[in-house]
């Protein structure tokens, strides 16, 4: 493996064995990129990427912030979205212990926040069992941004006490995508705000499901896709109105239901596809 | 109210009315400022910050953040901790108006994140009825902050699939703080991650009844206080554990329960308190 001339501070030492001689031992960084927009990284995550050697990155980290790392800083992405050539997790596991056991500063750059639905864990784990320094730098998890964007809160007194974030895909089991294994009667209840990431090809059981265990199907949903990019698009619907609302969505998106997104300002784009229901609610309603 | 001599960019111009005269409108940015490490702060919010002129804050906004903004630029503490001088609401909704309606640039700057029990929802409603420009810039929420520092994962493989954030003051009724209303039994499920706000008055009911709702005694609770302060605490116990490990801690403080939070690093300093059942879990486990 190439290693890069540039080296950075704050590396510590460590005596090889039988050997007086010293051996840079390198780290991991697990940064969160935030949203998509480069405005929204932390002044933290800009210094990590500006001292990295190497960023491990996937595909939904774009190259506008990517750009922002050294032209020396080698740039391993480990999820083509497109081509759906992704590495399986334990591989980046051993992919990021392997280059900081070469001494190299990495960026285990994620999209939104590393211990949101990130898999941060696994990395900070491996990295644990193998001796090898991992730190976290904390991002704005896409439901911040989609929610300040759209200017409809999680939380809102009167009428979302609580948020919770779930994945469409969390516990799914294998072969069965289609039906994702939640705690329903939990996030039918009213006065609070439900977070579905990754929850697009799902949308039809998620909206089932809810309203099966007593949410109203007029609870205002909001999906937003591609949130705090220049291609975001808002839109504004109901609980039943989820499924075909998400039709033909092909970005990241989010599903949040509740009933603080009432508030959410949408200007429906043209969307090329039929979206029954969609309704744009007053501002400050 | 004196009037800045620094315009900024930006700034919409409308008729007055009867006259031929333009008048510039100000406008509203409800701003997060993250969890207290300057550097956690978005590149946004800095930017926000460095036009704005004036800066309406609370307390838990620190010092080196204010000093960002511009020398000129005026502050305005809406919530002196120490003091318990806190503006109500109506009053900082109405001032925000007002500042904005005599032209100024307004941030309004809120720790975390402005739309996660931050009260922005208010504000915003407010800025829409008066028909001030409002926007809103998210901010790393101190949960995101405390799980990175700690290194336990509020989502994690095969031990936290989803996690909800409440506050222990959510809907508790007027004179009767002790005791939130919050859903035990949901909150009481294996495998998710409870984040409470404000939680540590309320340690003491919040243990008692999600272990009656069914939750295991035994479940790994990490208190997070300062999240990424220099004076940063962090204690990890035990669900049953929450309510002797909460006291005496003054500063603003999380409450984290679930299976993941046992990944915790925690190097518990000298609390010069009582705090029995602290268990420092290893790295990994």
């Amino acid at each position: 493996m190439a290693r890069p001339t540039v080296r950075s501070a704050h590396r510590s030492l460590v005596a090889l064995a039988g050997g007086g001689k010293a051996r840079p031992v390198g780290r991991v960084t697990l940064v969160g990129a935030g949203p998509g927009d480069p405005d929204l990284l932390t002044i933290k995550a800009l210094k990590a990427l500006q001292v990295a050697d190497v960023i491990v990155h996937d595909g939904l980290v774009p190259a506008e912030i990517l750009d922002l790392a050294r032209s020396s800083a080698r740039r391993i992405d480990v999820a083509k979205r497109k081509s759906r050539h992704t590495l399986p997790q334990d591989d980046i596991n051993q992919l990021l212990v392997a280059l900081a056991l070469d001494g190299l500063e990495v960026v285990r750059l994620k999209g939104g926040d590393p211990f949101l639905f990130g898999r941060g864990g696994e990395e900070l784990a491996a990295c644990r069992t193998a001796g090898v320094d991992c730190t976290v730098v904390p991002g704005v998890t896409a439901a911040l941004a989609a929610s300040a964007g759209a200017g409809a809160p999680l939380t809102h007194r009167g009428s979302a006490q609580a948020v919770t974030f779930v994945t469409g895909h969390a516990a799914a089991k294998a072969g069965d995508w289609a039906e994702p294994d939640l705690d329903w009667a939990s996030l039918a209840r009213a006065n609070q705000t439900v977070v579905v990431y990754m929850g697009v090809s799902t949308a039809a059981p998620i909206s089932l499901r809810l309203i099966e265990a007593g949410r109203d199907a007029a609870t205002p949903a909001l999906i937003v896709e591609n949130a705090s990019r220049r291609d975001e698009r808002r839109i504004l619907t109901t609980l039943a109105g989820l499924p075909a609302a998400a039709q033909g969505l092909t970005g990241p998106a989010l599903l949040m239901v509740g009933e603080a997104m009432a508030m959410a300002n949408v200007q429906v784009p043209d969307l090329g596809l039929e979206v029954p229901r969609v309704q744009s609610m007053s501002p400050g309603q």
